[in-house]
């Protein structure tokens, strides 16, 4: 070890999906849409010149923050942007949970919670959800420094009504809850509407699911114009310029394309339950998703080996190795096309191994 | 005050130079390069397709990455790429500056330093620069939590020879020392052959300057294996994917335009040289910069006076109203045109001020 790694800070990362090069690939493992983005987005491309590459962008981000607060109904003050959902909840953990008491999170959901509280040294305690995957509303009326719920949750893909929601943002008004709606898209119901009642909720989203643009990097935040004031300050205390120029247009004209967006969502959702039907014919078990993915379980049937399987067949899906969730995979809703692969190739494993 | 602003981070963000959306301005203001990048590097937007933008991108930006290994002659494995050297900067500090002892950076130097450490909460210390806004070796032998340099220091476009970078580098082995080289390629002189014989030297350099790409946000390090490895740990923990797949096209591309990078940084040196002799011909005094920009005081005329009469006739220079630099303006060096436009505005207010 050489001498000066004593004060090197040493992080767990995350460890996102595979992004395999091989196209032949069902790639059923990271959440993305099947669908590409609407030709008038990419078109966009041609409108950027030699000067908007030579000059610093917009550090305000005014065109793709006026498109999101126009397309949500919001003020523009009340919007912020990043790169990806993943840097606005970054910037989130680091900006609202500076306190001594500990940042309350369910103990299955997004992976990456824990370990933004260990890079940025946040305390933090998880709560077990129930026996079904429940997140537990009253496990969060009790002291904290902060609350982080993903509704759906992931990698669950169960919601919690929005009343139970309410209840605990108006139980916990000493504290920043952060609800990190990245798949509310898919058939969910946004609480959105709250950040009028209560200034201490920040509800996150992406354009990486429901609007097609996982690699542009685009994620968001909406809230009091108090929290989103305080979230600019830490961004700017940090880079002063996140969003190019190229991902601020692109993702402006996404946001305008209300009616592909909605056809879409509708495809995913239409294609999940069909899904759901034929999985739960061979005995899969599983929560009601309401995401782009089904967290599904074989009583008969061991998951990692399941999940080798599959990628042996060239289809990937997603295992996490931990306790409580590993029996069971992640499997992004693909197009109808990619399902149906997936659906052969399960049909036949339960055949042969039974 | 809302009970949940208790917990808030609070943080004084670094203040970047404006960003006017008029064409008419003559922007001097933020170091931007004033020639654009080669036709070839714009023509990369044609190899965008809808999959690049709905799925993930590269995590390990393996296109750049290489691209830049090759030009610089390291391994891919001492390259690590992020959004603007800020962000790269950024990672560095949170990464490397764990200790308990103070962070040495100069007193007069880029203003980001102390944001950093204020936000994450790192103990430092500025150490003054001599009467001649020199960086003092001698000031930085002794106990740190770890040394961060500007080489060509900002905003005094000053160097530092190479030889007193490596006994700062060697007398400081139980500390990370990070060199910014943003403004290197503008006639200083590269400390990267030292990253081969000390591994706590991390050089940090940019795309926003000589490659004339601010608006992309694209910066990198190069350092030993073993400190690109904790950076690339602590990026990963802060967010997996953080440059998308046209920053990466265009980046690559780029590189590999050595006979546009050689033209363009001389011809901005040619222009610096020559603007130099014409602003001593006015009475300015000036530190010897070997940046992209000229940090010029007048014995005669206020400094804030003269930026804001600037400003009214649409030229946009730095000012920065600070200790000990507040009768100074930071000037970028943009094209010979720009620079008539300033020094005929410079000879008339002169003439008239006297």
């Amino acid at each position: 070890m050489s001498p000066w790694e004593v004060n090197v800070r040493k992080a767990a990362p995350y460890v996102p999906g595979e992004q395999p090069g091989d196209k032949g690939i069902v790639k059923l493992n990271t959440n993305e849409n099947p669908y590409q983005p609407p030709g008038e987005v990419l078109r966009q491309l041609e409108t950027i010149d030699g000067d908007l590459l030579r000059r610093y962008p917009d550090p305000d981000m005014k065109l793709l923050v006026t498109a999101l607060s126009r397309r949500y109904g919001v003020a523009s003050e009340q919007v912020f942007v990043g790169v990806g959902s993943d840097d606005v909840l970054s910037m989130a953990f680091l900006a609202f949970f500076h306190g001594s008491r500990p940042v309350l999170f369910p103990d299955i959901t997004y992976s990456f919670y824990d370990v933004w509280a260990e890079v940025y040294g946040i305390p933090y305690e998880r709560i077990p959800v129930d026996g079904e995957f429940r997140v537990v509303k009253e496990d969060y009326f009790r002291e904290n420094g902060g609350i982080v719920l993903a509704n759906p949750n992931a990698p669950t893909g169960l919601s919690m009504p929005l009343e139970q929601i309410e209840e605990i943002v108006a139980r916990n008004r000493e504290s920043v809850v952060i609800l990190d709606e990245a798949y509310v898209d898919f058939g969910g119901v946004s609480a959105l509407p709250l950040i009028e009642k209560y200034d201490n909720l920040l509800v996150v989203q992406t354009f990486s699911k429901s609007r097609s643009m996982a690699g542009m990097r685009i994620g968001f935040a909406m809230g009091s114009k108090k929290l989103i004031g305080y979230l600019y300050s830490i961004r700017n205390s940090v880079n002063s310029y996140t969003m190019n120029p190229v991902s601020l247009r692109l993702g402006a004209r996404i946001t305008e394309e209300e009616q592909w967006f909605q056809d879409t969502c509708g495809r995913i959702i239409a294609t999940r339950e069909r899904v759901k039907k034929e999985l739960k014919a061979l005995g899969f078990v599983f929560p009601d998703s309401d995401a782009n993915f089904i967290f599904a379980s074989h009583p008969a049937y061991d998951a990692k080996k399941l999940f080798l399987a599959l990628r042996e067949a060239k289809i990937f899906v997603r295992y996490f190795e931990k306790p409580r969730i590993s029996q069971y995979l992640r499997i992004t809703v693909g197009t109808d096309r990619q399902m149906d692969q997936l659906l052969d190739f399960l049909k036949n494993y339960v055949r042969k191994e039974s």
